[in-house]
């Protein structure tokens, strides 16, 4: 329907494409990213896409503001070079958690991205575990949203389980617990925070639920700095829990994060690898570990062009 | 800026309206629906609306398709009018719980409703407790969303509740309980339930918290049939509770709810007047009350008009 | 070009749909309409339909606004269900009528609807018989125009027209009899009627040609309530016809018209099958007769698909 | 609410544009058309126009294509230099007789004028009497539309008019009819013509109604070559009609128009000044009346800039 | 991908429409153009272009207007005929000098014709040569731009070129001038204009580089009127060059631009076939010699439908 | 017309955004910029913006891409909390020199640009000297460009320069020259140079004109690296230049543009303040002279605010 397939990359994470690529057995589509004196980028494709249905791969990781800037503009750079059609494969998509106005005069910008890559000229998006679902309703273009929860749970099984409580870090991200607390077949504890004066840090002040004498496994969706994470953790421990572990679907590891959870008594993390895993950040990353994604995603890359089925893919 | 404040009410809830308009000291605008015997309606706006500010109010409620639909026709005959600005107040939004794709090839309909409401005409949306604060992202014009937690807070507060315990009724449905656990200094417990197949009906499992000896005070941003509240009622009387009461903002109640209520253990109910108390749905409504957000609305719609800020109004 | 062809119903005619499906030798698609105690509506499209090309069959028939609601949801599911083209199938359209500033401060809603169709995402529409034909002016998206004339000239043919005389009831719709009336090669008279105060009902004045010792055979567009072909009749039996008949491509026959065309001296109403005849109105329709244009919509979807052209289909 | 009123005239009509300055008690704004060489042009804003309420009049008159052109390109200019509002007032609106698509393969095209009116900026327009109503719905934005009848009719009811039937020269075309019919209580009557094959030259075949020793007075919303008109003519004084007279809201009098009603027994025509009476056309004029809308268009200008009702002025 | 090709001609340049149709091998496609009395214009698309690849080919030639109307028409009448995919094919682009606003209050027309060539419908265009290259940006719509460069340069060069310096008339249009020069491998001269008032003509105040003894070899993308040809002409010959000659892409030699050079010590002046050499403009055209473009224009017609490269046929 | 003034800087050039509400007499707009460790950014208005007139000033300055970014989205959040008007101040506007296809697959990126600024919710532009005057045609909104030659030449005018020579560096940017030549009615020269390959670094061949024992000045619209203006320096050096100046709007000086000006012959260099000096680029920037353009951006926001010409303040 719409020509030969072809994966570009972008500068984000490109073992992550090529991997997909490997899936699919097709090469790398060859593209440049040029860098100007004044920081201006230029993209240029480097190979025929007329009429091809044309996959451009890219998380947003570090640095981020070139990262989404690189993505529209090789988007509008495919356009114009007449692909057929263009999805912008996003494992990790950029300012998810500004996905609501919970303070006057901010910009809902997990929307605005939406509307910048509708704009840039993307036909379809694909991506990885939304931090919320209704996030998928910001696009007038179809988006498939994949879930790493049955490999997550897949990985998590594959060890004994019959200790572990499954934890929320806050009641407002409890939502997803569920997912993982049914598939494995364990009990549910939430941290209940408090907010008490606008917009101020939130503060442990209760767990719902009990965790003495058994593991914690923390649940979210991304790990950025690692602070909510070691909070928990914490506040676990104190309350009798005898091992924390941790599982998220992005893991970002942003600045000490690394570090700060190798001298931690978290025991293990969780993660895919929708992002590089950054050695640059310091800190030894011993205790991470990354189920891949990338066979999911190079199957429902398939999927999308051959018109079968994605949900399928991931259930 | 916008010529004078116009009010129009659509057949939804004309009491409410009027209420507004009171406040305002406003006449309500004059205008006709006419139901032909095909069904289709045919909307009058019976004054000059040229260069007016014009406020259209129209909660869904039932009949709830002919609602909708009158307020794009309304809203269109507005546009076409010469109004200044259109205003859609919508007090309870329809479709908001179809807010994510949660199953394959299933609409996002609030997402929908948005779309429809820009096309018809609106410049802008004032509306009260979205289900998810994500919706307000679906609309590409300015959305203010007033928040009946503080008005309710206030009203439980006026009788002791030391040994008040706020419940969930749902995991995926907890987010919201903080904002009220928070405001009234209470202690919060969960209802943990599980769907064990896709989509099937979910099942109580587990009330995570404790409630023993204590009211609890299951906390919902809607009541529609009132089947999750029964249940949830229940469940916390089972799980030791001493008794029980209800708040949410929207009190829905269709079908048998207010039968149902009535014939429950749940000692109260608190919700706002978004919609209204149909005396047709039968059952006595002796165990609801109503705080009235309506002089909250009139001080929202006199904001918007002056571009004085809405946020201070509840907070 | 489209992927396969798929078919799926609305819950507005289905008998319609399945004659169309059997015209076609297709399966009707799978899909399930699920109506929630708060009267809203879940459409669940229970089949893979990424890159087929997808009719979706919905006329405008009570209740009205479920039914347009109904179709709008289902075409955003389609959307994002990555459907590759979605062709709206409207036999009878709604709000046709409804499609002129006849006053002041009024919508022209089947303007409104052609937008909502679009912003729901349909690729095409397919319809027939449009009230006016510049409605198909009212959509940016290409629609084709089916016209059941021919069909209906090709039955009513089938008796000795020799005394019949082709007759308007309004000297405002008699645009459409000279279809007939070149077809038949019938004479033709026309009712002149006059509005004397704004919006008040039109008065039938004199008749502009004649009837008398003549069967009258009164042409509409479509029959509503019945109560403008029963003036019609009445008219003309006053004017010295000798007998009546009427034929209209939309029989909506809403309300009583049943009951009241069966006590009527009407001998006989001749319509195509675009709207169910409700047994469910009463009375008893042993006058009408339907003659099938699911043939013509059968032909039509297949023309669409494959390319050919549809305007030669009913010429 | 949109600062000054300010009054541009394009090349159409200028005449015109003047007498509605002079109603309005303002000056015409400065403006010059440039022609280059190849034919292209540039519209030079000769003030400024920043936060002004602008109104462009610009009928369309021949050269047809250049005066289009002009409109959209002084349209856009304008927007560009920052008007607070444009409103196009184009008394007789381009191709609004190309309203339908009345045969496979042709542009609907006064939808296409619409939409590039809207395309080059315009926020409203103002027009007088579109060949058919629905033509106000191929517009999204405000469209008023200002009815000439009421005048004529005024202008009619002058002499005597106790002879007279007011004749359609067209089954398709005698919606009108009924609005002067109604106002000067006359009977009608209708010529039936009919199209034996596709896009023939439609025949006269009948009269429906009696002109004998009547005068006839026919009436049209536009007179072009006139060829309709003399045909109408010669077939009442051939059914016994003792005068003709015709009424029609736009004098297009293109070719050889004027000439030929010069030379037909036509005994008057009654126009309004919405086009210029080009002497160029040759012809005497003599049998031409026109009545002056620039009152009218003055009135609803100001009814447009203060936000009072526009309808009210024709009534 | 987008079905067959199917070419049409408007009525700008009909002989350069069917050399393209040659190159590819087929039939022009059959369409006509009516033209009523009053200056309206019918385009009627004879054959079934249903799910097509049509290009449409329409240079900008006098009679300008009614040639640009004529596209967007046409453009709108396939569009809604249901053609797969409409590629405008304009190898003089309209207005393409007025890219900018160098005055207040003036359109930047060239941008306006890209909007409304996308209003109408077009999916992409094909063009020869734009004034400026930014142009292209106008568009949001994929541009394929062809340069004439390499054509005009190879028949240059099949005569000696030793003694000739290329001439740009003005700083303001010496950008194009490297290309040429640099495939020449000649020198360059440019005559310095400058403009003492705003918007006064331009007065050629000297010659950077040297002529003496020299061929000046003008360079420019279009001849209009002929004027600052002639002029660049004697003042070449004043500095002391020994002989003029002229390149340009587009001859549109309007007004007496063809007599002037006739008389002119001009020698020769190359140009392509872009627009037609209108015998109709007087004056012998002796002196001018036109390079065919024609294969290169089939040629990328065959590219865009099949999708490979077009930038590699101009290189 | 749209409430008062309120001026917001993003964090790209607060000291030119201070002066500028100096001049204006007005306070700097409160607002807050958050980055979170994953490199997010959240923009807080610290105070309401409902009804006003408001204008976001950002140059593009490194960090780029997160300048791009904090604008997108402060302007979103503008929007959203219902700002009158929002006019995107950007005295160096981003992307400026990708304004054109120049090679095969790339991205106009100064289009994209402004098509993001319209999708993220500016009303208006305002700017500043932009790389081609045809980019303000990328724009649908209003776009006003300001222009620094006239401040620039009144400050070179203020040392004789009767032996001084214009020179561009390029002769496809030759086309600003003439600017700056005219006011100071100087000669011009031009430095001739090819692209021997494709996209290979052009190379100075040739002086088109006369620098000999002349002081070359060389005028370019901005100054980047640098290495374009060391390289005409030494180029007019060769040809006898006795000396050299230069003068640019923008300063950029990106990299080791400082050190490396300080270190060559070039005398100096003028530009304005569009760009913040950067200390942190190293070097000296004894050379660099800036003249400021603030007060003729606070005399463009006034006349923009008041509805006055903009154009007459630069002329």
């Amino acid at each position: 329907m719409h020509g030969n397939i072809k994966v570009f990359s972008g500068s984000a994470h490109p073992e992550f494409s090529r991997r997909i690529c490997e899936h699919l057995g097709l090469p790398l589509g060859h593209s440049k990213l040029v860098r100007f004196p004044n920081q201006n980028m230029l993209v240029q494709i480097e190979e025929n896409v007329r009429e091809a249905d044309v996959f451009f791969i890219q998380p947003s990781s570090p640095p981020v503001s070139d990262g989404i800037l690189e993505m529209l503009i090789t988007i509008d750079a495919l356009k114009h070079a007449s692909a057929a059609r263009i999805t912008a494969v996003i494992p990790y998509f950029p300012y998810s958690r500004s996905d609501k106005k919970d303070r006057p005069r901010v910009s809902i910008t997990a929307r605005l991205m939406a509307d910048l890559i509708e704009t840039a000229g993307a036909d379809r998006v694909l991506t990885l575990d939304l931090h919320a679902p209704q996030i998928q309703g910001f696009f007038r273009i179809p988006v498939d949203q994949l879930i790493a929860a049955p490999l997550l749970c897949q990985r998590l099984a594959q060890t004994p389980l019959s200790d572990h409580v499954v934890v929320a870090s806050d009641i407002g991200e409890a939502k997803d617990i569920e997912r993982y607390a049914s598939r494995l077949d364990l009990p549910v504890a939430i941290i209940d925070k408090r907010r008490y004066a606008d917009h101020s840090k939130p503060v442990a002040r209760q767990l719902v639920g009990d965790v003495t004498g058994k593991t914690a496994l923390i649940i979210d969706d991304e790990i950025a700095s690692g602070g909510t994470l070691l909070e928990a953790a914490a506040f676990c421990l104190a309350r009798g829990a005898r091992a924390v572990r941790a599982a998220a679907v992005h893991g970002v590891f942003s600045g000490p994060a690394l570090e700060r959870i190798a001298a931690s008594p978290i025991q293990s993390v969780l993660t895919t690898d929708s992002l590089p895993l950054a050695p640059a950040t310091g800190g030894s990353a011993d205790k991470i570990e990354q189920v891949s994604v990338t066979a999911l995603f190079a199957r429902a890359i398939e999927a999308i062009h051959d018109g079968t089925s994605v949900f399928e893919l991931y259930q």
